[in-house]
């Protein structure tokens, strides 16, 4: 997981340990799913995207440490 | 953390090591939120919460292993 993360990296921020919030187009979202698809063992692993859309900003909440990233459009985890 | 992951999984599912995906109106997502708030070291410990919506099953995309968990409304992570 750590080319995935690799990957993620390139295109947002990385929020927790598994967890990356990216901002991309309709567009460049499909291209980074499918470089994700091809690096992950699909028997093994598995990736969760979360589409928060335009709005994004409303739709993310932060408590605790590391105040809140500028996160837009879609999430990868 | 790990009293964190307890309290989500009475509201839904963990889908990955720190992320859990919960089923929860409004008034019980505050209640929750509060309830994660008082255990963790906000100094130390970050949350995470991406409200995804009663539209939430066209925002959530998974490939790999485990297929789709049937999540509902609000992401905990």
């Amino acid at each position: 997981m750590r080319q995935v993360a690799k990957q993620c990296v390139n295109y947002g921020q990385r929020v927790q340990n598994s967890v990356f919030e990216c901002v991309l187009d309709a567009a460049k979202f499909r291209e980074v799913q499918h470089k994700l698809e091809k690096i992950i063992d699909v028997e093994k692993d598995s990736l969760r995207f979360y589409l928060l859309g335009n709005n994004y900003k409303n739709k993310v909440e932060h408590i605790g440490a590391k105040a809140s990233f500028d996160v837009e459009d879609t999430l990868i985890i």
